[in-house]
């Protein structure tokens, strides 16, 4: 399945997208797409509605956020091997994790603000896991056990604020509009090798990023494993799970920043594509 | 007013802590302590009401935290000019933000669980503010008619998972129990000087942390001004101010940390007090 949330900001309702690329509402059987909505149960419940009963959604609404009420966003850094070589850090022995703000969570084209002060807005494609049942001290064997699904996400992040302003990157993480989630949450059933799925973004139609999950450093069953040891998992969480190659900052012979009136785009194989024009903080 | 929450976990009513000490529910007026209740034209509401029309709880309810749903919970690092000195670190030069997990949080008097395979968990007293008005970009003239009021919590952390486990603290600060909240939620009104308010804390009848909100190095507005310049802050957000000195990590001639079967206290002047017993994780 392919589960999306449409409509307003703040009055999305949940849906389903059907064979032929059209919303369905399915504000009949669930009143969100997001907490125990996302349990293994709850989706099976869902996967046996025959997808032409319900309402079909008219014309071309807003896709919110692809999950509701997101507890934690969590992200990994420095997770592909190619990235952590362009940003010249060592890889990691372990996982880094660092958090968004949920507040900066929106729909997969919203648009993306420049925060203000800021001269170093920067994109990162990146595999959302969107955990599906609380998750506490679980091994690597049974971690995706704990998955509803995946989606795309953009990590936008300003380095400025991530870096050179007293060391935590949440600070950099956190603006509005810095977290594009979606279209879609593809339950986990339609992705048949999470590892090996082609992730691209361009700026201007020009490609900076071009890579694939399987160059990964953590991959997702040992990243829910991992984190789970830290701290408890809850449905309606997301895992960010950290960006390929091609992100402003590893530009040569200069980083590359975003600009108001760009427009970025991005997809993951199988997950779907997002589109962001930028814009000044009003 | 001292508004908060009391009953079983998963389960709080709202209520509020009347002249004598006593809890009067508030179920019939709001449906939680959270999100849009915290607003200055709610809280104003609430203080209307004569506490002696509300039903009287009887016998000794547990407290849950004393905020609800809490959205973001956003950590300042080494905030206090006494405490950065014991640590050994100089004195940061603008705030250090970091996150807890909220699922980490926990009632005032809720067990905190060593997590598994830790051997520094310690304490943190920490003055707790409360956001009552979404806050984006705010001056710090203004920042405190954002705020609804201010709680205690206990910024439990785990040092090894904190700094010797790949660089973001957000690892050693989000364990389940790890942030007791309450009791109660002091509105401002009732709250003088936040910038000169006494706190301690004990573990096992011994004082560690003996302190004053007064040598913090970026107080409450301040605090509230700079945040709002990274992330949107909404109704229900608590920020965690940072701690005294008196930490297990700053003990003299070894750290100390916490084992199960002690038994912390602590408390913040006019905010209330609180009491954990420390458990191993079962």
């Amino acid at each position: 399945m392919k589960l999306l949330r449409y409509g307003a900001r703040g009055a999305e309702k949940p849906g389903l997208l059907d064979k032929d690329g059209k919303i369905r509402d399915l504000s009949q059987h669930v009143p969100d797409i997001a907490g125990a909505v996302l349990s293994p149960e709850s989706l099976a419940r869902l996967a046996k509605i025959d997808a032409a009963t319900l309402p079909l959604v008219e014309g071309n609404p807003r896709y919110g956020a692809c999950v509701g009420n997101i507890g934690k966003f969590i992200c990994v850094g420095l997770n592909y091997s190619d990235h952590a070589k362009e940003t010249g850090a060592e890889p990691p022995k372990e996982p880094i994790l660092f958090m968004k703000a949920t507040s900066a969570v929106v729909g997969a084209n919203d648009n993306v603000m420049i925060p203000r002060n800021s001269v170093k807005t920067d994109w990162e494609v990146e595999l959302g896991v969107v955990i599906g049942r609380e998750a506490r001290y679980v091994d690597e064997k049974s971690a995706l056990d704990y998955v509803a699904g995946y989606c795309v996400i953009n990590d936008v992040s300003e380095r400025a604020f991530q870096t050179e302003r007293g060391g935590q990157w949440v600070k950099g993480k956190s603006a509005d509009t810095f977290g594009p989630t979606g279209p879609w949450l593809v339950t986990k059933d339609e992705v048949k090798d999470v590892q090996n799925l082609g992730m691209w973004l361009d700026v201007d139609e020009k490609r900076y990023q071009n890579g694939s999950t399987k160059t990964m450093i953590f991959g997702v069953a040992h990243l829910v494993h991992y984190i789970s040891q830290f701290m408890s998992l809850q449905p309606g969480d997301v895992i960010s799970t950290g960006t390929p190659p091609g992100v402003g900052l590893g530009q040569k012979p200069n980083p590359i920043y975003l600009k108001a009136g760009q427009v970025m785009r991005l997809g993951i194989e199988g997950l779907g594509e997002q589109r962001q024009q930028v814009i000044a903080t009003p």
